[in-house]
């Protein structure tokens, strides 16, 4: 660690800055910066992280020489606000706040006006002249202090509180006066002697390392704990602790406190976005006990006429708020989330930050950014967290669909969400646990309620504004968020809400029952309502026009940018027609994994199967593998045509036998009559099917080396559907997978069966069509032979479902009772099944690219698993040179996202710096169009589709995203491109 | 492939050479050298094995070329023997035989009196004055020729001559005259015509060409695929070709044939050893047609004092031969196995080669060998196949148990077994396959035969003799084997024999009764024997004194000279006190596996493991788990004494819990009851805990980490048990080891809790004693992040039944679906649960080993898969650097003989040159005694160990076997040597 500990900030005299994140934390960076920039901060300093770290690794004590240094910053203080620590007559006051490298917001303690005692706070009185204040302070920081470092529960002192509020009379904390509020200090005092069994400590100092640590201390609890798992924010980062200045938006009407984002976190709008409170203290607009009051007339609530905003009632105040945000913006190029107080006129600013935003918002804001010269394409492309795009590609409510509008409330999270109410976050956890989708909802949401919120698929809260909590998180999250919804009487002891409805009928919602919100229009509706596409894939689809939807403009313009900047491509799994066209509109550039198991599970066809597996002679089993040829080859030509031009990488079978068969006795006894066998039998075969561990037993390529004529129907299938459609003259592409392989010799026996076949149709045929024979590499052992495997497989594509099972050696149908308790208790970072395991798995996979590829240059390589859909598995796929990825196609346009940020990470960062350097080529930038080949011709309809085999122009837009076809002619290059064709092949 | 196709030898001019096997196969290479040493061979010429792959390559045709070489070697032969191939006068005729590098015997075609047609067979009675002898050769070449060449089934011929014989009135081929017999050669022409629809080729060369293909073609006939799976000898390697004059022991009386061993091939005693037939062919000796005669008085069968030697029937030859033989053992420095012709009173050797022998025979001529100053320890020490020691140390029949003798037959291949009779190869794969031990009862084997006689427990036959094919194929296989046991009447057709027991009572064996074969004595008993030590472990265990053993006495000098060669440690896997004891007497040097598990199948204790699985808080379990601790301790106590100054690995606990709860609902009821809990609840619990795939389910540390209170009860359990022991003197030396790591976290967290029962104990019981923490490199993860664990692990030990099921993604339990076919097909070389897989799973190894002594130096690895006591596994484990393996009791010895192999082979070749220039120093050699350390106390008896710890002197020799223990005390030495004491613990 540095042996400096303690970073001033005041008076332009700052030692910090905002690239120092790591060593003071967010907050504390962001206050040397705003120091360093002459915009008007309180005074203060930041102890860094490393502290914290010297602190946990060390028993919880602090470094030697720490004291020095932080007596030295108290003293400048002081200095700079002309008061003293401890002093009678003129009194320093400090705040106490956590501030890690990432937000996290209210998970960590803040001990304010610290440095009262009953000498000080009489030098309040004195200097104020107002005892009312001084002791509110007082009673103030007795609470927090108790509660925050020393841990007493707020219910001891609230009831105090609320029994002196019945003593008086009153209702309000702001109708005590100041003898009440000097009582209540005395009465606080005596709680906390009562439950710590000492005095309250007067001496400031004490008071100030007590809350040093205490804010240490907070990094460990549960919430603290709960929220960095949920946002990968590692432990070992620590906190850093802010110190600073007392101000006072409390001090009576010439003081307010508020916060604003310098544009609109939830639709991006380039607008000034605000709420304060006059003659309050910063935390009680964020907590939402006051309902807090618009900056200015465009941050206006719905139904808010009369509210007085800052710009009105504090003009000059405002007119420097406002320099001072657009000078934060232009510096941190983003858009900036602060807290600023008035106290008596004079403006302080307390934070600043990147202010967390929806998707739009983000998407917009970033678009936006570029446009006025700010950033540039490659910057811009990183500010979209690619996960968040999930919620403008989701399907969302039909207005044409009936819904009963039970409540309306705040829009504070965009999106849609159908779920059963709970009302409880360890509700939310435990149902969505047992797969049920839930809603939270509650009177305001609190840090604890975070893994709630996270479980949920979307909140609904009573109290609270844009700015909430609930607000706040949800828009991280992602999630769809109606908050503020005030007719909505939560009882949430009862489980159950109330709630009047326009027709003036009582709704009682219990919990479990089905209610859905609209977070974009913050309505909430009775039961489940049905969705309809996103408004993206409406204008995708070709049933809403691109001029209609402002979303769907940016989001157009930001993918493109993308695109252009990224290098792996992006192809979905789809099984279907319908899913490769929907993937296909998303941008998928071909199929990455298809999967034909799926396709016999319909009721004709499941019948052929089970005659094919109960079959007792390779004639039998040929006899009924001839029925199913018919469906499979349709299939084939539906995905072949939607993704004309396109590769299609299909897998051959790969379930076990015993997966199509019934396994309860009734079951069998009808099937059997079907089949018009002995129960008897049907039902031994069943059990000798039967396997002790069948993720590891007979499936996969073990099945059509056993039995060659499963093996022989599915590629009779791929290629007489190929060879239909290349006499149509559309063009396929079809990449014949081999599943399972853990050895050459197995993929050898495949491929020459696949081989034979595609021979035989071409001749029979008489039409000649391009294809590959490749291979999962899913088992640990092809991944290490993957050098030997190269020399037969054409193509690699990684199945890391599989890989992540059998490396780890978890069953996915297993790992529930052990998974959960490895994360909690931190054995895993996380679940491997979501987030790719780069240290065992992925090492698998980079020796198998690099063994892939000395054997058979320029291998192409591929996933296919669930992890191509993960954004930080993208990455990482980026980073060991996979070709593409493929995942689900509402997860196309997320890949795409995550590769072009994988594409501007690994080529350098574009620092502060580079950025104004590259803002300022800006036309030049904008005039180089997006590449036309990385950007499939996606938007195409099905009709224009078809045609694009036919016009030439069309064609050869399409011919670019597929991969290149002339190899197969120059013999030499065959290698290299091992496209077959039979003519080649009869030339030897 | 070389340019020269062919090889010539006779005459001393021979092209070829021993070393030449690979080119020119077994049989070919030592007629060469023999020619080399002016020992009479025929002329004749070797076709390469590359001819072979040419063949195989090139659409079964020859390399252009090959013609001429072969007349250019016939020319020579017929010149040196003065004959002419095809000529009317003085015909040459030629035999024409396979052989491959390795000895694959009968498994491949030969024809022998190739060149004869009407007119040769004219010349050669012309030449001999013999008719009878010329239709004769005549016939037999028309019929072998027909079968082997062309594939016409012998029984048509058969039963041709069967109705000559009938047509004649006689019952002997032999009192047929020449008419009789040239008749036959006119029929057996016609049967020829008859199937193959031309006329039998006349031309010599022709029938030359034919017979050359034959051969290769018989490389790839099903028998001799299924041996050299058997015998691990690949494909690719081909055979070559011999082409020899014919000599002739069928000429009149003063020929004859034979076969010899240098040395007695059962016992290894130094005694020329043969068989032979006046006026013979060769094969009659070997196909048990006509009962041969023993060469010389040493060479008697029990029972015959009458049968003429050839020593006394024909001395000079005999006295030739005795030179020859002499000659060759001291040529090629082993025990010969010798084919020889007398032709009218010249001596011919047909063929040299190293003698197939049992395990006795193998370690006695190896000890011999050396002591006769032939070869040197290392070439020793190789000359027995590991494997083989099986026989000599398994359990054999007990003398005092009451056993009814059946039959007695010939003495054929040593060891004692019992199982149900069958009688065909098919039956008795069949039965193996499902678990039944079998007892193959034949007439004769054939080649077709071996894959029954490998499934077989021990072979009978009712005909042939020592040098049978049924002798040879068991002695090579290790099997016991009870051969020409004439009394019995085997009915192949109806499963049966019958046979007349000794009191005259007819006993009729059934298929699927049980018999039992001293293969030692020769002997059959009705039913199942019981069993009783090996003679060796007899003198082990000290109930046989080692002078009363002879097979000991080489057995332990064997040893011995083993041992003090290898570098590799052995240790083995034994879960009780019982099986540590006979593994350490069988030289064991610790215990690489002690599975606890195991352990809690007693009734008395499941109960216990059953309440802590139903136990549903942690003090319930915990409960369960006091109850269980006092067993466990008590079984560690007993290992420990066993392995007194030996280290003892102890795995936690590793099965999935459901495998302790029953799953029949009668038995889950009866359990409720026994627990008093519901069934219903015990059911619920039951489903509940079963997995869909348990081999990746919740077990290993996964258990200890859910349910750490299981972990601490084993933890203690052990330290108890090693507080104890170290309290009363016993050097206690245990290994804790977490199974199934697949991150470091898992294996700290285990570590954890292990390390803090361990100081607590000690300080329970005021005692201290080493121990260390450890992890089965089991999951792919564990070995690919084996750097970051070796972190935390102070030793790794392969577990790598789990490991193939992992990196091959196979169920063991559910792989016998797809390997046999797997293996059959040649996708696998063989089955990687019983050889180690080296290029999969030996890569994740050797990357384990590597990257663990990276992070920690010198740390300790081994195996204790049950690939530990496979001999190939064994050495590649040598290669890898392991320190040790761990096996089965009984394979202790194999292991160590392995690993010996493994040594003396990685240390470079012992080749002929340097055996002779070590065998000069022969003195100097073995005064060098055994290395004390790399030998155990292992012969110590259980009275003779418990004194070892008292005793100074004794225990000096136990601890050189032990790890060091200094380290402990050195605080610097600690990380390469992580020993702990609470004593070092606390000083920090």
């Amino acid at each position: 660690m540095g042996s400096k500990y303690v970073y001033f900030f005041g008076g332009g005299e700052t030692e910090g800055r905002a690239e120092m994140k790591n060593l003071l934390g967010g907050k504390g960076a962001n206050l040397c910066e705003m120091d360093h920039l002459r915009i008007p901060v309180p005074p203060g300093f930041v102890i860094t992280t490393d502290v914290c770290t010297y602190y946990y690794k060390n028993g919880k004590k602090f470094p030697s020489g720490l004291e020095t240094e932080i007596r030295n910053a108290m003293q400048r203080c002081e200095k700079m606000m002309g008061t003293k620590f401890g002093d009678k007559s003129n009194p320093f006051l400090v705040s106490v706040r956590s501030g890690a490298r990432a937000s996290m917001p209210g998970m960590m303690e803040t001990v304010l006006n610290l440095g009262l005692n009953p000498v000080t706070v009489e030098g309040i009185i004195a200097k104020t002249k107002n005892p009312r204040f001084g002791y509110d302070l007082y009673r103030r920081f007795i609470q927090m202090f108790s509660a925050v470092v020393m841990n007493i529960e707020n219910e001891h002192f609230n009831r105090r509180m609320d029994k002196m509020k019945e003593e008086r009379g009153v209702h309000l904390d702001t109708e005590l006066n100041a003898n009440d509020l000097k009582q209540l200090a005395e009465d606080y005092k005596a709680i906390y002697r009562q439950h710590i069994g000492e005095n309250f400590p007067e001496d400031p100092w004490k008071q100030l390392h007590a809350a040093v640590g205490a804010v240490f201390e907070s990094w460990n609890k549960k919430k603290a704990r709960d929220y960095r798992k949920i946002n990968n924010i590692p432990d070992w980062w620590g906190t850093a602790v802010n110190v600073c200045s007392m101000v006072y938006g409390n001090m009576g009407d010439d003081c307010a406190t508020g916060v604003a984002f310098t544009r609109d976190p939830s639709t991006g709008d380039k607008r000034f976005f605000g709420e304060w409170l006059k003659n309050a203290q910063g935390e009680d607009v964020v907590a939402g006990i006051r309902t807090p009051q618009p900056i200015n007339e465009s941050s206006r609530n719905h139904g808010d006429t009369t509210l007085p905003t800052l710009e009105k009632e504090m003009p000059k105040c405002y007119a420097e708020l406002e320099r001072i945000y657009k000078r934060l913006e232009l510096h941190y190029k983003d858009m900036q989330d602060i807290e600023f107080t008035i106290q008596n006129q004079k403006l302080w600013m307390l934070q600043t930050r990147n202010g967390k935003r929806t998707a739009p918002a983000a998407i917009r804001i970033a678009v936006d950014l570029v446009n006025e010269n700010i950033i540039d394409r490659r910057t811009a492309v990183k500010r979209v967290d690619p996960d968040q795009l999930d919620q403008l590609l989701h399907p969302m409510f039909d207005d044409k669909e009936k819904k009963v509008k039970i409540a309306k409330g705040i829009n504070a999270s965009p999106g849609a969400a159908v779920g059963q109410a709970v009302f409880t976050a360890e509700d939310a956890v435990e149902w969505k646990a047992k797969g049920k989708k839930v809603i939270l909802v509650r009177l305001e949401t609190s840090p604890e309620d975070v893994a709630g919120m996270h479980a949920a698929e979307g909140i609904l809260t009573a109290r609270g504004g844009k700015t909430s909590h609930a607000a706040v998180v949800a828009r991280g999250m992602g999630k769809c968020c109606v908050c503020g919804a005030g007719e909505v009487n939560v009882d949430e002891h009862g489980k159950k809400f109330t709630v009047q409805r326009a027709d003036g009928q009582t709704v009682t919602v219990k919990q479990g029952d089905f209610i859905s919100l609209d977070g974009s229009k913050g309505e909430v509706y009775e039961g489940k309502v049905l969705m309809k596409d996103s408004e993206i894939l409406q204008v995708l689809k070709g049933q809403l026009k691109a001029q209609d939807s402002r979303i769907y403009q940016y989001y157009d313009q930001f993918m493109k940018w993308a695109d252009g900047l990224r290098t792996l491509k992006v192809r979905t799994n789809a099984d279907t027609p319908e899913d490769s066209r929907v993937a296909r509109l998303f941008g998928a550039q071909g199929i990455g994994l298809c999967r034909t198991e799926h396709m016999f599970f319909e009721t004709e066809r499941i019948k052929h199967i089970r005659m094919m597996i109960v079959a007792n002679t390779v004639e039998e089993r040929k006899d009924a593998l001839r029925s199913l040829i018919n469906y499979q080859r349709e299939d084939f030509i539906g995905i072949f045509r939607e993704m004309a031009g396109l590769p299609v990488t299909i897998r051959l079978l790969d379930p076990p036998l015993h997966e199509f068969l019934p396994h309860e006795d009734s079951q069998i006894a009808e099937l059997a009559k079907d089949l018009k066998i002995p129960a008897d039998e049907l039902k031994r075969k069943v059990v000798q099917l039967g396997e002790s561990n069948p993720m590891l037993g007979h499936r996969g390529c073990r099945l059509g080396i056993v039995y060659p004529e499963i093996t022989e129907t599915q590629a009779r299938a791929i290629f007489e559907a190929a060879a239909k459609l290349k006499k149509e003259g559309v063009e396929v592409l079809p990449e014949v997978m081999v599943p399972l392989v853990g050895t050459v010799e197995e993929l050898s026996h495949q491929k020459n069966t696949i081989n034979a076949i595609a021979e035989l149709v071409m001749r029979e045929q008489n039409v000649e069509f391009d294809y590959m024979v490749g291979t999962m590499i899913e088992v640990p052992r092809a991944a290490l032979t993957a050098g030997e495997i190269a020399g037969e497989a054409e193509f690699f594509s990684f199945g890391t479902n599989d890989l992540t099972q059998m490396t780890f050696g978890y069953s996915r149908d297993d790992a529930g009772k052990f998974l959960p308790f490895y994360v909690d208790a931190k054995i895993l970072p996380g679940d491997p099944f979501q987030s790719l395991d780069q240290t065992g798995v992925g090492a698998l996979m980079k020796m198998a690219v690099a063994a892939g590829r000395t054997t058979r240059k320029g291998l192409k390589c591929g996933i296919c698993g669930e992890h191509g859909g993960d954004p930080s598995s993208v990455k990482f796929c980026h980073t060991i040179n996979l070709d593409y990825v493929s995942c689900s196609p509402y997860r196309v346009p997320i890949a795409r996202l995550a590769a072009a940020q994988a594409a501007v990470e690994s080529s350098g960062d574009s620092s502060a710096k580079k950025n104004s350097a590259q803002v300022s080529k800006k036309h030049a930038v904008q005039k180089n169009k997006v590449r036309s080949d990385a950007m499939p011709a996606k938007a195409k309809k099905p009709a224009a589709k078809k045609a694009a085999a036919k016009k030439p122009a069309a064609k050869k837009a399409v011919k670019k995203a597929a991969p290149k076809k002339a190899a197969a002619k120059k013999p030499a290059a065959k290698k290299a491109a091992p496209k077959k064709k039979v003519a080649a092949k009869k030339k030897k």
